[in-house]
């Protein structure tokens, strides 16, 4: 028994705001049906940044209600040979390219069904070569939002060819070796460590080791001192570097994909 | 007799727009009612500048329906022990944390009420230390807007804490002393001068010194000389200081809070 | 007879979204009708870009459904005499001043009507002279998107002043001559030679001369060589510069307006 879609759709993109692709991308999902809600999650991902896409889309997402349909387009591959998908998975949708996009969601998501897109099957036969955001997946959301689509007459059911970018955790004797995945809009630095799978409890003391230096662990921004580089478990349950009153990324400026290290005190 | 809330939400905060976390408060009030529709007021205040936020705030929810509620996250203290708390002034409702934030509005508001938002009264025990936005805010925001909530039960009345950061203007002998509140998108310079309180009529001719420079008034940006230095009664009953067809902010680069004397000529 | 307002309203301004001005603007709109749906089209068109406006509009507008009202706010003239306007056109409305900015869209739109706002008609008499995008674009969008305020009762029927700041393409013996009009967030360049225009077919295949180089077409970004600069036509029908997996403007770093010309292979 399928979710029955609840007429929200979600909209996270490298787009940027400065030209009106987000913009007419929401005009094609009114199309569908003009009683839809449409929310951008973020349009900030960077250019081509797949793996911070998939994060922030897996992190993000059960904050909406059940039978929100989320549309990911973080697409560099625009125009090639990889496939479209629509995804099923913990009673919400996802669409996007089968590029790593959507692997995250379905890496944490055990009953996951994902499904091709066929093109021809929806009429998108005279289609851009370079954005699909607007011209398939925005058609394919909006149809499916507006129950116009249903789930099963997407495409055939497949397995996503491209797996998550995110690099696994490694579990270590002493403690777990993770990755900084994307720094915040306040300069904080968030890591594929998630708090729940490495620690014994939210409020469990840990140490972190980045870049040279051990940091120990605060419960919030007030109990470190101003200037203090520590870390903490921030609210989409990941280990994050901060600096109160400050930005961890001035402080450190880390290199994409650098790695902590977490022990627990 | 309290204002029925009309389901309008605006939110207001310092989180940028590159991360998804404005995306995911609005998820949360979705939850509360998929039908409610929710405005971005702004998201550009500066990184914990409670004062600006203050100012935006104050000055732009006139501009809204009876019964709109209005969210303000600048929160540099979240975690702490500063007070959660929602308003209701002019008609308007206010969420949002007890750090000035909120303070300018109830300053001009004669008869608004404060009340403190108790989360264990509203099940909110299991809430991250680090985005009240979205675990207490929004979610006390979208019941209040959905009429699930009524003002009387939000939590017990009281006063608030903190007062607002905004500096009183001055009444001097020969004119009002203010400050430079922010900076807009054209480097026009916003000022705490309130044309409606300093100025005998809106159009009435004034002067305005500020960095050793005293600048003439005109009506309109068309009535300065291309690349002068002027003073204006801006959008928001605010006197500004602007250049036609340039960035006042680049000419003068003025220190944040700045002052400014108002001398009627 | 003239096409009923479906209830959607897009803006685009050069405001930004860094102050409160797009979100008061949207709380004068639901004013007219709280059931209105607002699309930001975009708000990072920059400062006074009168040409780069209209460019986007024009291109984006059929984007959304029949009946949409689309507010353009791009105005370093407001508060002289330039005319306030409402736009009739291929079934869409379009509301904004006189000074170019909607003369893109009338000049392809055979059938184009155009009417003039009088303010003293419509009650607009105490308005600021600094922010006609709240004070008097969106209160006749929000009325005639609400169906409170019907085109005929906008005001006379006039001809815009001002024409298109669209340079018109040149047709040689031996191909067409245009200009870079913006750069997109992914620094592709996006010029004023129109696809359906210059080329027999969507996939015939041209060069294109800019700063002195000859660059060859291809279909889409994955059949340039990676860092390769190439022409191709992208998905608003616009002939386009872009580099695959980098940026074109920083390549080439071209002046606003420079020329182009391209050659059918």
């Amino acid at each position: 028994m399928m979710q029955t879609p609840c007429g929200l759709v979600t909209l996270l993109t490298d787009f940027g705001l400065g030209d009106p692709f987000v913009g007419v991308m929401k005009g094609v999902l009114f199309q569908a049906d003009p009683a839809l809600r449409v929310i951008d999650l973020t349009h900030g991902i960077g250019p081509g940044a797949v793996s911070e896409g998939a994060f922030w889309l897996e992190r993000s997402y059960r904050h909406f209600p059940h039978g929100t349909v989320h549309v990911g387009v973080v697409d560099p591959g625009v125009g090639s040979e990889r496939a479209a998908v629509v995804v099923s998975a913990e009673r919400h949708y996802f669409v996007g390219p089968d590029n790593g996009l959507l692997a995250e969601v379905t890496l944490h998501a055990p009953h996951a069904e994902v499904r091709s897109i066929e093109l021809a099957r929806h009429g998108l036969l005279n289609i851009s070569s370079t954005f699909h955001g607007r011209d398939v997946f925005a058609v394919i959301a909006g149809r499916l939002a507006a129950r116009k689509l249903s789930f099963g007459d997407v495409g055939p059911l497949v397995h996503l060819r491209v797996p998550s970018p995110i690099p696994g955790v490694i579990s270590e004797a002493d403690g777990f070796v993770g990755n900084v995945l994307t720094v915040d809009h306040f300069g904080n630095l968030l890591t594929s460590l998630r708090a729940s799978e490495v620690l014994p409890a939210t409020d469990a003391p840990f140490r972190l080791q980045i870049a040279g230096q051990m940091l120990r662990s605060v419960r919030t921004f007030a109990d470190a001192l101003p200037g203090e580089l520590v870390a903490l478990v921030g609210s989409f349950d990941t280990i994050e570097v901060v600096v109160r009153d400050g930005s961890a990324a001035q402080r450190l400026a880390p290199v994409p994909g650098a790695n902590v290290k977490l022990f627990l005190s």
